[in-house]
């Protein structure tokens, strides 16, 4: 499957946590699936650390190469949090305080200290547009074509929905499952074939080992016709094989 | 925290599966971790699909900027598992029958149908360098400073302790967690004059929202002694704002 530059996105996780092993990435998974029902295809992922330039210079390749680019990560109110500023870098924007998000957070935390560390997550590039935040109120921006999100999965995961009508949806890259029981070595060759015959299907062959040795297919396709008959056939080879 | 480029990695996870966000990659995890324990700090990881030219322009770009690196994935026997031969593209060598690889797999098959699937898996690049698989037999290589490793963590996992020798280790990189059980935006301004104290340490501040809001810090250096201070500095800040 090859798609139109429109349909395309590039994900950058920001966070030395996720560099140094401590963390597992669970954010690319979740923003996948969302835009694969979108008709958006995440062509490349990169994690990368809080390093300035790092981020400026990945940001720049990335929003160049795909139509929208999501980073996750380093928008708090800690040192370490440097993503905003350096997005500000990026789109060569006055790093400032955005009104609205200022405003939300003051009255967050009109009973306790407003510090410095939570002024900070107001702070933005000058003409960011706000991704509100149902959870915590400090909010994530975009601007042109890059998202900017937090890091952690629960609250990104509340502030994706808000998205929906940003993103101009293709069709939905829609996905079939079939666990064939059987090893993958034994249906590689069959399965070029298919793949072959149906070049407007992707189909991805993963084994996994655990009691037993399996192979799970993933198809995938925009077209709804064209991947129920892939389908067919992929599971008449496996009626083939497992009578042997 | 900087590292000299002897003690850098890049890893490369392949596989459509990872950016379809079907599964969540947790090889990166495994790979990182191993090799901070050796002094090696992982700058960047890519994942990418599994399409010949994206994997050769990778590889190329992250070997000469890293010391090592490490690929997952793709090296199976179906149509999907293209990277041994993009390897080969990217050194120049001949995509060929590695022997010693041909007659494990061989031996391993001896009794069921040594199909060209299987067979493929013995296929390299020329003067490959063979990483034993004690799981499935199915080798993995390396050509000077490219590791190919594949896609189930299981198996990976087994693998990856044959490279022991093969990495040349620097100092331990070690880590510190601390859970201070209070909000984040609280301790930001107190932590960055920690961080600016130590800036031989790695401050990293991590805020969970489970039942009760909190974040863990981790600190991260190669000198046992600083961070030590580091450590009790962070602990002296947290009793001091726990009291309030």
């Amino acid at each position: 499957m090859e798609f139109k530059k429109e349909f395309t996105a590039g994900i950058i996780i920001i966070g030395n946590e996720i560099l140094s092993g401590r963390t597992v990435d669970k954010n690319t998974s979740f923003i996948a699936t969302w835009l694969n029902k979108k008709g958006i295809n995440v062509e490349e992922v990169r994690i990368i650390p809080d390093k300035e330039q790092v981020i400026v210079d990945t940001v720049n390749e990335l929003r160049n190469k795909f139509a929208y680019v999501f980073t996750t990560g380093g928008i708090g109110p800690t040192h370490d949090d440097i993503t905003s500023e350096s997005i500000s870098k990026v789109f060569s924007q006055k790093y400032q305080y955005h009104q609205e998000a200022y405003k939300l957070l003051e009255d967050y935390y009109k009973n306790q200290d407003f510090n410095e560390g939570r002024k900070k997550m107001a702070k933005m590039p000058e003409y960011a547009k706000l991704i509100p935040n149902p959870k915590t109120l400090a909010a994530g921006f975009y601007i042109e074509n890059v998202f900017v999100l937090p890091g952690v999965p629960s609250i990104l995961q509340a502030m994706v929905p808000y998205l929906d009508k940003v993103i101009i949806s293709g069709k939905e890259i829609l996905s079939v499952s079939i666990d064939s029981g059987l090893r993958e070595s034994l249906l590689a060759e069959s399965l070029s074939k298919v793949q072959n015959k149906y070049p407007s299907v992707d189909i991805g062959s993963y084994p996994y080992f655990n009691k037993k040795a399996g192979t799970i297919l993933i198809l995938r396709s925009i077209d709804k016709e064209i991947i129920k008959l892939c389908e067919i056939d992929i599971k008449n080879i496996i009626k083939k094989f497992s009578k042997k």
